[in-house]
């Protein structure tokens, strides 16, 4: 503790320096306008080879990465001739030394050999040629020429020499030719003797060289990689150290350096100070690790392609929150809304809210987003807020409304444990939400209403389809909370913060419900580092028509799983057909029904085999069509149906036709998805239908919440234990007491003093 | 579907050879024994760069890699120099041409330019050099030297040839310098005309070159690298491809080759017939994709290292199944004990298993693994099964079989959605559980027992230490489980397979429940991928004394929280102090008592600041100390006590104590923990201490199960909905149906008929 609070915060310099051109970058979406790139590679990302010996690889990718921006203009500054030449050198002298001893003592025994302290100007001049050979080397892969050149901090000093760096570098990007940028080790002066830089100097000169080079060059973006993350508020690995994503001079944040580092004292703090000056020059700087092994391969086409990879320094600070903080205060206020009392919630707290919703009619603002630009008309419907949908949702809200009286808070285990030792099982939410949802406006009233009734805090983030219509409801939503002091437990996340990084603030967020194409949950479930993702990336949902079917409810039951709306997740994608069906009447009129609605058919390969004639096959019999087609397949009995779900299936809602009910009961039994359904549509798996009120969506996971999810899916349970002195000790066996562990009934504690948690 | 039959069953061809020397390794964990590695590369790991320009990046890596097993006798032998050269050669003909035509022409209007096909053994000679020169430039950074060998497979007709060769190679390994082979290309006959190989030719040649070359040289392992994942047993992409991790020539394994590949056919046919020839040669062969960027930095790392990477040919098939095989037993088997009838539990067919456990005895298996071996006292203390230990799991375990006949199976939510329409939500196992568990051998009649209560099937991994007692206990529940025909249900996994290769098996497990060390925690959530994780891997739980608590009931449980059993995760690890409480003569007992136990007290930084000589300061308010050790630290009341361990705890379990209930409400409500305690000691969250029995674990997790995880912990649940016909456009507006959506009781449902799911 007293060593890293012996630590100064950083002096925010304004260097006296006069704007040369435009200004820079305000987010990082904008990254990718750059067009001239200044990358700065530290000692450490070209030279240590320490770990794993993997360097060169690092080198590579960095140098193929550049490549890959050569559409751009990059320029390279370089570090690492010291340490190269140092590594250098040693080999020579132990070389030399030995042949030396073998000239000597011939007899080939090697004694002990000393290095030399090797002067630094010396192994920088040593190593600058090796380093050159090798970005040659790297570069000449691509058939790309580069340039060496060698200048001091005094260069710029000068006006002239200033001006001759200056077009010859121009001349060299015109070309098409990569400069590559190092001080002039071999001529400046020796490092301090009291820095501890262990041979790797110049670490401080290169930050303010590639600085004033970026500014010079009239760069758009200065990429500095050394081996840090990025900044800290506080010297990382203490319990406060706060990461800094974006870092605004005019803020008043105060950070405050350790005293010890690799690079030793001032290394981060010269890094800032180099950073400020190019950002005051127009340059956008990204300070970011260069050697962390799982984003070396990408981190230049990260940071330009807007990532959130080290720290941004930005002059303008966005008008917002960050999402960060947005986080938090979520957080803060979700804990409010969660320990409201039971009585408040009956008193309408909540489902004033719902209501409150309904009065207010949004469908001006969407109206808006529909005129907006000229979008696909699957969009448009999805886009839409009709009457019919405004009408299903207020009576879902108030389904959600009355169900919250119940659901939340509830002891749904309590146990005597021992006399005077009380355990009970309670009903809490899950904490923080994260919904992320594509166009579909409906999703985000139906969502808060979930939320605020199992007392969840929720960030949600829209697509920009639907931006308006999902500001005009949010700030209803506010409203509603407002009333209760509650306001911050929901908040919108601003449409730029990518995705992928909301996936990575795994200490912040407790689960993720992606609500969206299959694609968008695959994204997010690979994304999602640490935080469980609620959701199903596929609905391959069978119906399987038995031999015992009633043709009629066949024909209805096929038609409105298929046809009612393709593209959703629960409609039919295999039809599974008896054998014994095959060339009946009953058959003729499903492909009679289908043909008619315009349903493409594929075969599975047994359908096929017994056809002369057979429609195309499928490509696979795990197709999720997600249009008017499907795969038709025949199969021996229901047996056979589960064991193919099982296998092609995504455990999502299947369903079986028959008037048998054993053969229903077996199919119901066996079957392992989350809905499993007996002569009814697969369109039912919903969450309104299901009479849950609305749903967070529906989970193909096995564990936590299975099928749509309501309220229910959004609590978890915490233990309440209250005794009078309690200890384990007592219950050994010299001890006095022996647990009883007697079920005490639940029930009265929904109108008892204690249901008050 | 017609495109994938047309293929060939491989021709397993016994090739006529001696064998030359010892047999090949019988498992991937004996690869690291490897003293003489062939590592081949393919063309496309050597060129490939039309995907995001990493070919360089790809090969330096692979050139670091092959530096790091330097203590290894490592060959290369190296593809690519016709693609190498054709690259330069058309860059070499463009510039020539614009030459002629900037002097013909004179206007420097460039016309098309035509490149002329360009003949493949010429490509070769101009492509070696700067292939060498590459490996040259790379293998510098590392001081070591390369030597190009160029050989023909004539080569080794001709046995002098081959004795050449043999000790040319054996010279350059004695040297420690790395031969790079390669076929001399520039005077092999040509490819023949109607193998589309576009320029990647002789990776035929090249696979039996390295083949016969790894036999010649006696190497112990041959890494062919390609740009292809390994073997499948049919192409893949189609439904039933499945991926061969070990692939043993004595098996009838019937393999069907795609028609097609990027490679021209019999790609991967030569491939595997060069592997069974080295394999039969003595020579251990990995196949591996070295052009996946996920793992390229390390692939050849990890195949030393004995991870599942690419397809190992072996020839001794082990005696047991694989784990894959192991799963799907354990599936299908446990769908059968899922579906015994709530009657069969009844009777005891689960807990009949639960009391044959007990009537054997399996003290002595557990007194050999105590005598193996000399093992530190803890680990002895977690390993022996005390006649204590043994009572309280017969209690737990009776506890369990009881719950049993009432938690399976049942129905949680019953609603009528519209008349005839019935939906219910039954409770249904997750499905495939694997179970990691150190030293401990109790956890597995626990767990299993947990399991076959709950219809899940199980697979068990266990600490080596315990090897022998967990057979026996194993056994015992493999003939519990015989008498219900579900031997494979529970399987135990061999103590060989890597714990990270299973948490990559996201298609067979459904639930990973580590139980060890908070290491081993860690480690499987950053392992598992796609899987969800029960477990916490911190237990930082504190306990709060109140201004208002009582002195005595103070003493007992800060005693039994801290002293009972330290290295628990529920233990304490920081005991906060109402200010109010300072210098009283309670806080001296306190101090007094902790002093008598021997407990080290670390102060936290305000508690430090009311001292004048404070004890050591905590490193850190977020440490687990596991020891007789903890935190003490100051806070203003109960609601400050709130905001720490919300700010620095684990949300494991934490304790209040107070006379005040108020102030112990506000504590129990405001605080997020899995298990919140009021007047009792923290070693109470315990599975079998809460009356479940026992348990699988505590959980941490915000979702799904939350504290100790009993029976409930391991169900899901699933939909079943019965209809008459019902379509979702019978609801629609102008449908002739309207939701109902009634509760209906449940509780009748635990004796009616429907309670058979």
């Amino acid at each position: 503790f007293i060593v890293w609070c012996r630590c100064f915060t950083l002096w925010l310099t304004s260097p006296s320096f006069n704007r040369v051109h435009g200004i820079s970058f305000a987010h990082r979406s904008e990254l990718h306008k750059a067009k001239r790139i200044v990358v700065k590679l530290g000692s450490a990302v070209v030279t240590r080879g320490d770990e794993c010996g993997l360097a060169l690889g690092w080198k590579a990718s960095i140098t193929s990465q550049i490549f890959n921006w050569l559409c751009r203009e990059m320029i390279i500054v370089t570090s690492g001739a010291v340490a190269f030449g140092k590594q250098r050198l040693r080999h020579e002298i132990l070389l030399s030394q030995s042949v030396r001893q073998a000239l000597h003592s011939g007899n080939g025994q090697h004694k002990e050999m000393s290095v030399p302290v090797l002067e630094a100007r010396a192994c920088a001049a040593a190593g600058q040629s090796g380093l050159m050979a090798l970005y040659e080397a790297m570069f000449t892969q691509y058939s790309t020429c580069t340039a060496q050149v060698l200048v001091t901090n005094l260069d710029f000093h000068d006006d002239e020499k200033r001006q001759n760096l200056n077009s010859t570098l121009q001349e060299l990007l015109r070309m098409n030719i990569v400069p590559i940028i190092n001080t002039n080790d071999a001529v400046v002066p020796p490092p301090e003797p009291n820095s501890d830089l262990q041979g790797v100097i110049s670490i401080k000169d290169n930050d303010s060289l590639a600085a004033r080079l970026a500014v010079e060059m009239k760069a758009d973006l200065l990429i500095a990689l050394s081996d840090v993350e990025g900044l800290y508020n506080s010297p990382p690995g203490t319990d406060d150290a706060k990461f800094i994503d974006i870092f605004y001079p005019g803020d008043q944040q105060s950070i405050t350096y350790g005293t010890k580092s690799r690079v030793g004292i001032g290394g981060m703090e010269a890094k800032v100070k180099a950073a400020l000056w190019a950002l005051q020059g127009g340059t956008s700087v990204v300070i970011a690790n260069g050697t962390n092994p799982k984003v070396t391969g990408h981190v230049i086409n990260d940071i330009v392609e807007g990532k959130k990879v080290g720290t941004f320094f930005s002059e303008i600070k966005p008008a917002g929150p960050s999402v960060e903080e947005q986080t938090e205060m979520a957080r803060r206020s979700g804990r409010i809304l969660a320990s409201l009392k039971p009585a408040q919630v009956m008193n309408g707290s909540r489902s004033e809210h719902v209501i409150l919703l309904l009065l207010c009619d949004p469908l001006p603002a969407s109206r808006f987003d529909l005129s907006a630009g000229r979008l696909p008309s699957a969009m448009l419907m999805r886009l839409s807020l009709s009457l019919a949908k405004l009408n299903s949702l207020a009576v879902g809200l108030r389904q959600i409304a009355v169900a919250a009286q119940e659901i939340v808070g509830r002891v749904v285990r309590r146990t005597r444990v021992a006399h005077g030792l009380e355990l009970e099982q309670v009903t809490v939410p899950i904490g923080v939400l994260l919904v992320i949802f594509e166009a579909r406006p409906d999703c985000l009233p139906q969502v808060s209403a979930l939320a605020i009734a199992s007392g969840n805090a929720l960030l949600l983030k829209g697509g920009k389809e639907a931006a308006n219509t999902n500001c005009v409801l949010h700030q209803l939503t506010l409203e509603a909370l407002s009333l209760h002091g509650v306001r911050d437990a929901i908040q919108m996340v601003s449409t730029r913060e990518e995705v992928e990084d909301l996936c990575r603030l795994d200490k912040l967020i407790d689960l993720i419900i992606p609500r969206g194409s299959s694609q968008l949950v695959q994204d997010i479930q690979r994304a999602a580092k640490g935080i469980p993702v609620l959701g199903h990336s596929e609905g391959i949902c069978h119906v399987y028509v038995d031999a015992d079917a009633d043709v009629d409810k066949v024909i209805k039951i096929v038609r409105d799983s298929k046809c009612d709306y393709p593209a959703a997740c629960n409609a039919m994608e295999t039809l599974l057909i008896h054998r014994d069906i095959l060339r009946t009447p009953m058959f003729d009129q499903i492909i009679e029904m289908l043909r008619k609605e315009k349903v493409r058919i594929h075969s599975g390969p047994r359908f096929a085999s017994y056809l002369t004639f057979s429609p195309s096959e499928a490509r696979s019999l795990r197709t999720e069509y997600g249009d008017l087609e499907c795969c038709l397949e025949v199969v021996d009995g229901v047996q056979e149906a589960v064991e193919h779900i099982h296998k092609y299936g995504s455990s999502h809602t299947d369903v079986i036709i028959t008037e048998n009910k054993e053969t229903a009961e077996q199919f119901l039994k066996q079957l392992d998805s989350a809905c499993v359904f007996w002569n009814t549509s697969s369109r039912f798996a919903d969450g309104y239908r299901f009479g849950l009120g609305a749903e967070v969506g529906i989970s193909t996971a096995r564990i936590h919440a299975r099928g749509p999810v309501g309220i229910e899916g959004l609590l978890t349970t915490k233990w309440v234990l209250r005794g009078d002195g309690h200890t384990v000790a007592d219950f050994s066996e010299s001890g006095r007491m022996t647990y009883l562990h007697e079920n005490l009934p639940v029930e009265q504690d929904l109108t008892g003093q204690r249901g008050e948690i």
